[in-house]
Parts: C-alpha cells; sequence; structure tokens
C-alpha cells in the first residue's frame, strides 16, 4: 500500500506520462511510424546533451555505450589516460584494460574532483595518447568533475580524443558537449532521463567520427559506423528499444513543459542546494565540498555515533523512504540520497523530513525541523529569484 | 483511432497485463525486491527454453546475446560452422567474421531447412570445428530448422559446441534445450515472448561452460562470466532492464494461465496450419514445405499477377493490417504474416478475413470466405481434439 520512496541513484521513478506513452500500441521498427518517432525524438534531445550531432539510441545499458566508445575508437596497444574519482571512473579502465590498451590511470581519492591543473600535469610528460576518458557525474561519491576544464586541459595538452561518461549527469546537469569539445558523451535511460533502464544515448563529435571512420574495430553490435548508417534512415542496425524510445518522446515533452532544459538544470541545482543546506543544518557531514557537488545525488557521512545500517533499513521499514548505500571503501562510511529526473523541491522536503524522524526514533541530538527549514529557505529563495 | 493490426514477425503486440506490470514503481536492482523478482522470474522461465540451466538476463537485443555466444566461446583463427538458411544465419556469419573466425558456411537456398544428413555430410571432412552456430527458426523466411536433428549430427560427427538463436521461435515453438544438445540458446523479448524489445535472454550447457571458463574472451558488458557471478546474488553486472523483467513475469502468469507452456505452443501450432490451410484454399503459394514451416511466421508468396507492394500498402492503408515484407533476394517476392506471442486463433481468422477484403478490392480471381473458411476447419478441429 505505501509507495516506496526512492531516493537512488537511479532506476529512478518514472513520470506517469512517461509509463503511458511506453504503453502505446508497439509498432515495427522499420515502419513510417518508427521513423518519425526516431527522427523528432533524437532531434529533441539534442540540448540536453549541448550538441548538434546526431543523437544515436542504443538498446543497451550505460555501459554498453561506454564500452561502444571504447571499441570503436581504439586498438590494442593504445596509449589512454583514465581520470577516475571513484567506482565508475574504474569501469572505464578496466573496460580499457580488458581492450589491450596502455591505461594510464589519474586515480584521485574517492569524494574528490579532478581539476584542470591536475590532468595537465598528467598530459604533459605523455605522448600519443589516443584517447582521454572522464566521468562527469561519479555516482558513487557524488562529485561532478569539471569536465569543461578537463576538456580544456586535453585540448591544450594532446591530441586526444576526450571521452565523457555521462550516465548519472545528462539530463540533471548543464551538458554542452559541442562547446566543451567532448569528443565522445554518452548516457543511460534510467538516471536523470526518467526512463527505466535499457536505453543507452550516445554522441560522437566529427574530429571522432574520423578516427572511427579509420579504426578496425572489433564491434559487432556496438559498431558505431553501423549505428550512424542507419541514423541517416532514421532506424538503428537491430531492433531498438521501441517502447523505450516512446517514453523518451514523452521525457522530451514534460522537459518542455518545464519550460526547457535551462529549467531542468535550475531545479537540480535547487534540489542539490537543499539537500545540502539541511545536511548542514542537521551538522551532518557531506563527502563532497561544494565546489564540485553533483546536482543528481549527494554523498552523506554517517551521522555521528549512528550504526548507519540500522539508520537506513529503519528508514526504509517505517518510513518507506529508499537511500542507496555507499559502494568499495565507502560502505558504510556514507549513503546516497538520488536526487535526479522526475524529483522535485517538494520530494527533498519530504525525505529531509522523515530523515529528522527517522533521527528522533534513535535519539540523535539536533533540532527537530532545523533541516527542513533550511531546505525550505533555499526552495523559497529559488522562487523568488525565478 | 483504428488499431493498427500488427501482424510482424517482430516486435509484437504487447499484452495488457504486461503493459502494466511493466508500469509498477521502478525498484532498485540492488534490493531484495529485486533478487526476488529476478530469482522466481528467471525460474519460471525455464519450461520455456526446456533447460534446467540458469537462465541469463542481458539489457540488450537478441543480436547482442549471439554476439555473447560467439565472443565468450571463441578465439580468432578458431574454426567453426555456420548453418545459414536466410538474413539470421547470415547475421551469425558476419559476427563470426568480425570475430576473426575461419567460418565454413553450410548455406542453404532462401526458404529451405538443413536436414540432419546434409549438417553431417558437411561436417564429416572437417576437424577441430570448435563450434556449430544454427537459427532455430529463420525470420526471414519462416522455416523451422529441426535443431533436435542438427544437434544429433553435431554429436555425432564433432566435439563441437552447438550454438541456436531461437530469437523468432522461443516462447512459441517447442524447446528441448538440455534433451536437444544445445550448448547455449538466445532468445530476445520482442517477438514470440511478447514483451517490448530490449532484453536478451540466454542458457548455457555445462559443457559449454567449460569452454567458457577456459577461453580468454574479450567481452565486457556481454562477459557470461561476469553474469554467471552475479546471477549467483540473483542480480546483474549492471543496470538490468528491470520494468522489462517485471513484464517478463507477467508473460510466465500468461503462460500459467493458458494451462502450461505446452498450451501455448499448441496455440502456435493451430495459427500455423491454420494461415497454411487458408493459403492453399486461396490458391496462393507458400514459400516454405509444411515439413519446415515456422509456428511463429508464415512466408506466403505474392499472389498470382498481384503487385505486392501495392497490395501490402493497400492492407495497412485501408485496412490497418500491416505485414512485413520480404528481406533481401525475396524483397518483393514474398510478404511475411506473424503470428506469435500475444496472437490467438481469432485474430488468424481477422487477418485472413481482411487479406480476402483486399483481394477483392485488387479482383484478384478466388472465392471470397474460402480462406477463412479453411482457417476455421483448422481452428475448430483443434477444439475439439482439445
Amino acid at each position: 500500500m505505501y509507495p516506496n520512496i526512492l531516493r537512488h541513484p537511479g532506476p529512478t521513478p518514472i513520470p506517469k506520462k512517461v509509463e503511458l506513452a511506453m504503453a502505446q500500441d508497439m509498432i515495427s521498427h522499420r515502419s513510417a511510424e518508427f521513423v518519425k518517432l526516431y527522427r523528432e525524438t533524437t532531434e529533441r534531445v539534442k540540448p540536453v546533451f549541448g550538441t548538434k550531432q546526431d543523437i544515436l539510441l542504443l538498446p543497451s545499458g550505460g555501459t554498453a555505450a561506454m564500452e561502444a566508445a571504447v571499441a570503436n575508437i581504439t586498438s590494442p596497444g593504445d596509449e589512454v589516460v583514465v581520470v577516475t574519482v571513484g567506482a565508475f571512473g574504474d569501469y572505464f579502465v578496466s573496460i580499457c584494460e580488458k581492450y589491450g590498451l596502455n591505461v594510464h590511470k589519474l586515480q584521485k581519492k574517492w569524494g574528490e574532483a579532478c581539476t584542470k591543473e591536475e590532468l595537465a600535469d598528467f598530459l604533459k610528460p605523455l605522448s600519443n595518447i589516443k584517447a582521454v576518458f572522464a566521468t562527469y557525474n561519479e555516482t558513487s561519491t557524488g562529485v561532478l568533475n569539471p569536465v569543461e576544464q578537463l576538456g580544456e586541459a586535453v585540448r591544450e595538452h594532446s591530441d586526444a580524443l576526450f571521452i565523457v561518461d555521462g550516465v548519472s549527469a545528462i539530463g540533471g546537469a548543464p551538458a554542452e558537449m559541442d562547446k566543451w569539445g567532448i569528443d565522445i558523451l554518452v548516457t543511460g535511460s534510467q538516471k536523470a532521463m526518467m526512463l527505466p533502464p535499457g536505453l543507452a544515448l550516445l554522441a560522437v563529435s566529427d574530429k571522432a567520427w574520423k578516427v572511427i571512420e579509420s579504426n578496425d574495430s572489433s564491434a559487432y553490435y556496438l559498431s558505431l559506423l553501423s549505428y550512424r548508417e542507419w541514423n541517416e534512415k532514421g532506424m538503428t542496425p537491430n531492433t531498438p528499444a521501441v517502447s523505450l524510445i516512446m517514453g523518451l518522446s514523452a521525457v522530451c515533452d514534460l522537459i518542455d513543459e518545464e519550460g526547457g532544459f535551462s529549467k531542468t538544470v535550475e531545479r537540480h541545482e535547487v534540489m542539490k542546494n537543499m539537500v545540502r543546506k539541511s545536511m548542514n543544518a542537521l551538522s551532518i557531514d557531506l563527502l563532497t565540498a561544494d565546489e564540485y557537488a553533483s546536482p543528481t545525488i549527494t554523498a552523506i557521512r554517517t551521522p555521528e555515533g549512528l550504526d548507519l545500517g540500522s539508520y537506513i533499513s529503519h528508514l526504509k521499514k517505517k518510513y518507506h523512504l529508499d537511500f542507496a548505500g555507499g559502494l568499495g571503501p565507502l560502505q558504510g562510511k556514507i549513503f546516497r540520497f538520488g536526487h535526479m529526473g522526475y524529483c522535485f523541491p517538494s520530494d527533498i522536503l519530504e525525505a529531509v523530513s522523515l530523515m529528522e524522524a527517522g533521527l528522533q526514533d534513535f535519539s540523535y541530538p539536533f533540532e527537530p525541523g532545523a533541516g527542513v527549514k533550511a531546505a525550505q529557505e533555499v526552495y523559497l529563495s529559488s522562487l523568488r529569484k525565478s
């Protein structure tokens, strides 16, 4: 009966309009109806990526799109740099290693971002770097890497392609793929894009297409040249995730309803600030500095003296509030509060209120209402501005 | 307003119960709820494959599952045999070639099946064959290869693994993976499985797991060892297609409601016979001999003297009846009548009636009602038997 309040880093709640759009009658992926849906929808997604390039749709998870980037631009033995600030940066490392690349790993402490200067210093002594891989939003730590600046460092110190995993950012964080010089930007459907899992979105720069054209890639299902060829016809090489594309069209409607993508980005910024200010007011520490804080997910340290596992499972059991735990070295040390996609300031007020209720159950010393009050202030102030 | 009558080889119509199941609230793929859903559902799918092996679920199209089979069991330079009787057999050829395998291609004329004797004769002079690939149901021609007998030929004349693409068969055709000695059986969600596209299902024999364990595969997203490892925990390596798995659970309910999978197979057999007998009655030729006719899709030759393109687009425009055309060398020569998944004898009567209406519009010489009458007879006779 009680709804589960899913405040995870993804999959995230699905809007009713998207569910209904996905329940439309099935159509053939080789029909004129599909071509119209595909062309219109991929066109409408471009502002979310900040690109004029075509948006390619793969019927797969975001991981497959990350692998597609690696598989299509590199050959075994190529030198690459991977910037990793957490679990999903490490993903890129393991994909690159699996493909037999020589990986130069710029590893940051979990919870920190990589700065332009750090990447520049790392690149200076290296040569023949084929590609630099980075995570835009590190889901495991709630860090938003400054990809615009990282792109500058890549261009100033190498001829490398700049490949960005945008999986938990795109749809909630600002993105200017073309302006920022990102050569391949990938994301998945189940995070800020407000869709169920199963669709990967990907765009490729002219510079990267040239590399792909001359590369003898082993990719078959993930062959981007094949996707580009079929994209010309308004179709995909294999059966696409038709219902997810119907849903994606409804997502574009919702973004239009909100007043365009810049408004969506503003809402995420407000939600981020609401969560952070409320935790400050409750004297609960955040993992990440404000400067690099993610607009889609916040990593919160264990409230002092509390057993984190008990607190999180209590919130789920008693209040149906569902947070995600920490990964790897942060397991038991943080929990993750997702605020992306179909999530609103009202949801933040609800979740912070329930967190406070839970803290009272644990006799945690704090002033009840302080967190909610701080979140309200951020919200009200944002409404006055807009 | 008028519903589109989708009689395609896939994607196929989605049952309302499946649509509603897919619209359930999203859950985390690392939650206890997901583990329960995953474990129960994959267990319930086993009879549809005819296997005691675990069913692995990939968030991808069927093509990716075919590639997973190739990528996980072979290494460049391996000798393999591919039995191809149409466009989807050729898929396996091109995947194997992409992976640098030495492909021995047993090519049959489109519209014919491969017999046990033909495969046996083909295998006899060969040695060191790592795997034999075959298509169970060739979607481009409506041929159901006798995979049970092909499996016997493989075992009698080689030590090869026997890999079967079951994409447009599984869920509608009988399948006894274990008894028939199939080592990897793959399918996609959007055909006889009554789901939208985006989920691949795959099972692996003990013999194939041994090969996979000792093989140094380059697969990352498609690493079956990784799927097996996570399957032990009731999860998948990456974010799975959660809503499609919810839908798959509803598909299992529907199969139970029908009286078990053998009843589902019987229904497809009846529909196949209805289509074939009605075409006989209309003196319209079929591409394939009855012996190897597919229970899920029938390839029908152009009615004599008719312009096929005009007839098919007339049926779509005037009657909203949506057939698929021919592929490759059969383009313009056949059309394909899909009768798989959420399709019933009543749908066959409807489609044949509308075909007859269309034939009258074209002043085609035939006895109106003859096709429907023949289909009715098959249907009524099946009801008397059951």
